[in-house]
């Protein structure tokens, strides 16, 4: 069950609202590395959560803090939009980066919401829900929280770099430090459940003689000459989960061309094909 | 560029066609979790790899062997769906596994298909490439791959329990192989990349001193009550980036309640809101 | 800012787990009519929302309300997972309804949840956020959330009628009651707003003198032969918001056939369209 | 059955061609608040109707309008495109609003289609048809019809503040005044269902004995304090659908922290979840 | 301008309802081989249509035609559902091919729709708009409208094979002759467009001595071992657009790897990329 | 299985970088016209062919060359990007057309891929799987890969005119000669097949005696005064496959106004429909 105070988690301010750092914000809030990924993939991980509860409260507090952080960037955006000229007109003297306002607006922005957020990324495309990972593994579960705060800190850098208002850069160095402690976080969770050695290959119950060992750490090359493939950790020393040692050779294919056969009658295909 | 030879890299083979499990195996061809993923994603990073090259060659090798695998699968499906019913009469004696063909089928397979695999997941819809993570930051990339390759074996190991199919089980066996070395392949490249202590925070490239630190490694709680979130190894000892040591405390709100003022006139809104 | 206390809001009780029923119950996780649509939209509205702030607090705290059914409902899913087979031999033992588990699944729930919830529709399609309405108007906004909580209800009332499970019958004539209440809410926010004849037409800040009058309240009719369209309360009488009395008549094109003259030369059109 | 006589409903004139204008515009043909989606909606509503054929008569022949809207504003959008240029080289010239065009166009209502009309919203995201709600529910299709033509009628305010074209402000003119008559058209049918105490809730035909009725009238508040919620229409007073006694009060969670237990053997979990 | 008369374009009868057939006819509507997908695709070529009018009409009529198909089909779902069970006492009975209903059934044309039809395809996935190709061409046009009907009249094949009901056997034998019609239709409108010989390369009023000749008629193979790829009429003769000869001839690679170089400061990539 | 040589099939080339370009290019990439498109289409149609094994081979080695055009527009895409502005400070100097550079950009190439390709197209919605055409009927896929390689060839023949950049001008002109033989190559298939007279009605396999002959060959007319359609090649001299000659004439209704009868009870209607 959640609870709200009405209040934001950190201030938000802009000083010189800038209708296209909105459309850049909307990134983080609808892009597949924003805010509404993290919140709801950590809650639907906590409730197909088995096995220690631990892990389901330390997912549904993450989650909480991840609806406030929607609540920022939406908040963020509805500032930034306020420069945003509603009519031909106005867009003359509206224009603060040296263009014209509503050729780099997301026009949605405007038209779909009057001057407000949307759960749609900088390009405009809505956030969907096939994004959120949540495997009932738990160990998949945490790799997949670490990629997603990492590619939600390249982002949280990236506009940070963009901006120059002082008001964002506040708030976006306040999103980035807690992009880092939630990599670290879900790292640390890996960590408690066995590490590099412990938690892989995931999923860790299934029995490696189950598998065709021949192939289990050999890096395979593709190159057209049959040549080797480049080298690197990846094709000597001990694996990283430890249960073996890494090799390397080109690979050739061990099937054969596949045959369908004819096609059935009634199945719609053309008489040749019959 | 790419060539071809036509031939399977693994034999595949069906001793007893199902139409059911044919639907079960395109996830492994289109679903978040397949080859079609892998395959993209692995390219896109590859073709937008800045810095040292090997790691675009290394993408680009184990994406061609990831075409290879979408091959082996689509004709997997299209071997079992062989004892799918075209018409209702055929329907009644065409039951491999107790129920009604037809209702347990993609019926796409064959109204839209033929008989044949399509770039659809278990539920019949369509892969978008929405899921494929090319960061422009090699270490995230990386992460985003093993994350993959954990989910992917995860599903290749769901595939292998549920059939019976000997043949099935050897492309599997094979299948699962593959996505422990791909795991350990990109684990190992993070390694190279410096590991938790060189990589971490990702990007590494963002000075921590423009980061709010006062948050950057510390474990929030969001409990109603205000009492402490669940402990951890992500909640006290040193941070797994090796930066700094961690915390945790209940938080509590920063911000006040926003206010965006009165909507603007010609804006559509109420004349309430005005 | 969010909390949460990890507890359900209401009992969540399955006495005879039913796949079927699970993938029935996804529809109100993940579909239009579902939970994360409504949780999502009042928030969206709320961050949204410019004028009198009571509409911000009521919207925000129906929201946290409704995150907490989608845990109602994601708990219900995992528990009526129980009863699925992870094998084909499994399979033959385990149908509760007379066919074959396995063909009534969604699948994904097994393949990609590990028998869980997951924020899709009854046909595994993902929720996507183009289905959050949010205008910046309060009185549309309301209107939408009247629309959402009426298909809600009705969703839930097929859902009651179809289960036999009394845990679930119970969970779902609360969620019943609680979108009863909804309705109940929103029309209330509507009638606060004005009611009909004073929210209406929405937006009311637009002047009705700048829209073409003689079609304001005119019911149009595109019968082919020219008759009457059928009549009822929306052809006569005074209009419901109340500024004027509907009328009725036959439409006639009041424009030409439309002629966008030749394509312009490198247009990519075919010589004879130049 | 369907028919046409090549002609516009209404004149479409464009005197000052703007390519801003007609990506603006490609929100009212494929956007969600646009005329496809209306169009379509009263089509499936009406080809789903049971009861009183009326409604499906009513509801064809406002689909037929429809139809027309979307042909005007294709055309609309094809003139507007005219301005555009072709290449790189004709960019310099042909900045109507003083930014660059190419900047501000859809690029695929060039690259795609030619300068013509795209069945997409102004960012160039196709429409798709889950947003078509036709429920079997006449009375919640209406409501639903209702907040179509609420946020329809707002699009086209919003359109018709932005231009300075008067070809296009009677254009919108006409639109505007179409949205304010089916506003009241599918209210008046709601009417003629009982209106507000007779129609909700909705669907009214499920005994109210059959929903937990403790909570069917009470405002639920979700404070993190436990304070009251804020008070209005909604929470005190009789009911909008005349049933009951509106009150309020915070809430508490009524179920325990749920529990799914460890994971089954071969589900492809941790080992530690098992 | 368009028009209804309420009635259907062809009688459509079922004698003995199934659920699981109006699931496959879901394909007809919504799917892409579908009536929604060529009503709306001749609807938009016709709006962007340039050039001789006489095509635009050739387009609207047909568009007209087939939203009376969409209507038929709408019409045989629902009536196929009438057999659909709405609770799992009634499922026992109500099975009419030897499985459970409710396993083959699309189930949120009960849930959704009240046992109506949806603008989606027989896996429940909606129509989206971007399967509408108007390219601003009038002979690509045509040849996606050939290829549209090619793929609607394998569907209706496989549908009239799959059903054993007389009147819906009827109602397909229309619609398949339909589709026969309207191949040859657009065949024939490529025809008068110039034939093979005249209409291609699409387009054609691009100059080909702007095309790299070197390799405009020229069969490449990429067979790994170098060796010639398959023959046939495409590798000798006379190219269809009778402007050269066929040849034939394994490929090189032209360019050399590339490289992007280091990555920007700023960009949010690794330290090592800089 | 495929293989790989980490070369360009053909020297990419950019002299001046320019954003709005590379944000051009991405159609030809993730849009439906563009390389993604065809090596998936033609991959999953060598993948489900049935019969004569050459079309298997033909199709896997265009297959593999659309790889590698990916691979060059990608490239393109990089290169272009290398011009853009990570910062509002650098977009004064930054722009190249006239307009503001970050107004024209995709941002999500800078916010998602650090000024690298991403699978979207110009407008930046991800490619779906759902545009691959794969029958099971060889014909019918022919028909859709020339509908590709028209649409395609369209795509090429804009960017070259829209660009002035000598490098992307050369690499454009060998797209075009590309898909100049393709549009040939798979014509000549459909020539192998037999030609109109011997491949149409596609599928050619469904015995023309079960379709309603009445039908088969009349260009029916929907004018709303009854009038006849437009004439041409489709109403008049003998049909393109040889079977029948055309007629014409204007359609009449031939069913009746549908009824559905009353709602069930327990379906979620409104009691007025039941």
């Amino acid at each position: 069950m959640f609870y709200t105070d009405n209040k934001l988690q950190f201030p938000v301010r802009v000083e010189r609202p800038n209708p296209l750092f909105a459309r850049a914000l909307q990134q983080a809030i609808g892009g597949v590395e924003g805010e509404i990924r993290v919140a709801m993939q950590y809650m639907f991980q906590a409730w197909g959560a088995r096995g220690d509860p631990k892990y389901r409260d330390l997912l549904l507090n993450t989650a909480a803090e991840e609806l406030g952080h929607i609540e920022m960037l939406a908040t963020a955006v509805a500032l930034n939009l306020e420069g945003a000229p509603l009519s031909m007109q106005e867009e003359v003297s509206a224009d603060p980066v040296g263009g014209a306002v509503l050729n780099g607006i997301n026009m949605r922005n405007l038209l779909s919401a009057g001057l407000s957020a949307m759960p749609v990324d900088s390009d405009g495309v809505p956030f969907d829900m096939s994004h959120i990972y949540a495997s009932g593994n738990i160990a998949a579960d945490m790799s997949a929280n670490v990629t997603a705060e990492s590619t939600g800190r390249i982002l949280a850098v990236r506009l940070h770099n963009l901006t120059d208002d002082p008001g964002m850069k506040e708030m976006l160095k306040y999103l980035i430090a807690r992009d880092t402690m939630h990599q670290n976080q879900w790292l640390a969770a890996i960590e408690e459940l066995g590490g590099h050695e412990g938690a892989f290959p995931i999923p860790n119950s299934h029995p490696q003689e189950e598998e065709n060992q021949d192939f289990s750490y050999a890096f395979l090359g593709f190159q057209n000459d049959g040549s080797e493939p480049p080298q690197g950790r990846w094709s000597e020393g001990r694996s990283i989960d430890g249960n073996d040692r890494f090799s390397s050779r080109p690979m050739e294919p061990l099937g054969e061309e596949p045959d369908l056969g004819r096609a059935k009658p009634n199945s719609g295909a053309q008489t040749e094909q019959l």
